[in-house]
């Protein structure tokens, strides 16, 4: 996945679900690839909507779109007769199709053949490069952020986002590096991380963020917990192949317990800070924590604020909601850190 | 593979190489499992050999083996057309046949059909079983022992075959856990974790090692090193998914650098346990090391012997090198903090 590019504007399916979760994927796209987002495909009059331009497969074809994004969740994950039925009217219109489901477009012979004879491609974003290496752990150049959290499903996807927003609006050279499904269909590339053989995850990461000359950052998409007794191997291996220069840890403040795991209480956040940068010392020796991003969406934004503001007192980081507030307290503080290399380079020019 | 016990008798397939790397998942079955070895096979006279008698599959079949296992390394561990060739002829034998090899018999259609024909299985060990689960950290009855290292390729599985044969001499019920390929056919069953999808690491273990109710212990394969870059989030999810009421440390004392990465240095055996033992308390809060296993092979037996004092003295625990010298000393550890249950029953009986 991570050497080939799925090509936008984008075509949202939405399908004839009403389940709002169902339709998660093409929703994070929407919100953070909106200008490449032709519009969406609806099946019935009273579907969900996320407020794009509605569209057949033949009109988004000729707005310019390219890819139909089948950004929705079926029961198990199944490509159903209606989403082959609807891949197939795609193709034959001229996208090409991309898929986060866990039934894979390949394996479908009638998509396989309508994609060859249009000259269309299909995208598993679920199905991890063939040729993945194991990681060597050798210094690399170029700066490297991790979002890390206390928890699964925190914010490390949306915060990483913010923090490019931020980054880039500020002259920054900052790149989005996906490692799950809807943050590949977001970036159009990257590494489905919970999906690669356990022996080549850190060289994966690896092989998804490689060195950098430009004075700009790479901004890693963090998965799992070292905390979580499910997922910690992963969230292992991405410390050690991303490298990090600087992490950000993700917290959401009402979770009562470790995500599908009543048994296990969610750790505080100076555990989780001290535990990230031990293991992330063992590849990057000087790596620093440069802020604290909280889902406040629970609350009001005048609590949301004061806990933000209690947060990072208590921390001595900036700790925003980066959704809600905008990440610049943390982009502050790498400036303070690191500099603004990409600046400093404008302004000799 | 951790429900599918591989048959024994075993002949050993050597073939024609003249390596004797080549043929070291022979050679670990044929020294742990000798008696289960009724010869091996070789295709020339002056080949290697492990000391068996030399056998025919007819003659193998004849003298009670089930399975011919492919205890061999080939270059990029391809199934060769030689290897193929032998494997059809074991199977019209009748034997089973076992391969520990990358290349898939499964994906040999003439092997397929012979097996199917001939009423016999083909066990490709590195196939991970099919229908994995995510781990879930539930607390679960039974004692569990995990061999941990300073580095890959320090001998976890040897010390772990050392320490089960130390137990089960002393009455212990007492099961090795296979983690990987030559364990697997050592065992005749395991999980091959290097080839787990990464989400589920932890999950394999925890199926591959349930609950037990008979006071007796699993002794659990290690794999890989909190501190190689490449493997860690392997067995960070081992640790978790092996909830250890105890860890062995192994170490080679005369490895100069990280397995393959001459740019990271070996940790120290402190900061080995300290971290292991840190990482483990997750999901088994009371874990605690019984002792170090040193590989002294280099090394006379007097200054083998001379360095497991010092080092054992250094660190509190008992140390040794369990294939030289047995595992006795560790033994009595766990029977100092765990009591052998498995002894007062059959006292009390």
């Amino acid at each position: 996945m991570a050497d080939v590019m799925i090509q936008t504007p984008y075509l949202l399916y939405l399908g004839s679900t009403s389940d709002p979760l169902a339709i998660k994927t093409s929703r994070g796209i929407a919100m953070f690839r909106q200008q490449d987002c032709v519009g969406e495909f609806v099946r019935g009059e009273d579907c969900l909507t996320l407020g794009l331009p509605r569209m057949s497969f033949a009109e988004a074809a000729k707005a310019g779109a390219k890819t139909l994004v089948l950004g929705v969740a079926s029961a198990g994950g199944a490509l159903t007769d209606e989403l082959v039925a609807d891949a197939l009217e795609a193709l034959e219109a001229g996208l090409d199709i991309a898929s986060g489901l866990h039934g894979r477009l390949r394996d479908v012979p009638a998509l396989v053949e309508a994609a060859e004879r249009n000259g269309r491609m299909l995208f598993d974003v679920r199905d991890p490069s063939g040729d993945l290496k194991v990681g060597n752990g050798k210094l690399r150049e170029g700066r490297r952020l991790l979002t890390v959290g206390t928890d699964c499903s925190v914010g490390k996807m949306v915060t990483t986002l913010c923090i490019e927003a931020a980054m880039k609006a500020r002259g920054y050279n900052a790149d989005f590096r996906a490692t799950g499904q809807t943050g590949i269909l977001i970036a159009g590339s990257g590494v489905p991380l919970d999906a690669v053989i356990a022996d080549f995850i850190s060289g994966a990461i690896e092989e998804l963020s490689p060195p950098r000359h430009d004075g700009g950052w790479d901004l890693i998409e963090g998965q799992g917990s070292l905390f979580h007794p499910s997922f910690a191997g992963v969230s292992t291996g991405l410390l050690h192949g991303a490298q990090p220069d600087a992490i950000v840890i993700c917290h959401d403040p009402v979770r009562e317990h470790m995500r599908g795991l009543p048994h296990y209480q969610v750790p505080t956040l100076a555990r989780t800070i001290a535990a990230n940068l031990e293991v992330a010392r063992l590849t990057s020796p000087d790596v620093i924590p440069v802020g604290i991003a909280l889902n406040t969406s629970s609350m009001s934004e005048e609590e949301g604020r004061a806990l933000c503001e209690a947060i990072g007192r208590e921390h001595g980081l900036p700790c925003v909601d980066p959704f809600a507030h905008g990440a610049d307290p943390i982009i502050d503080r790498i400036d303070e850190c690191f500099g603004n290399s990409t600046q400093s380079t404008r302004r000799s020019a």
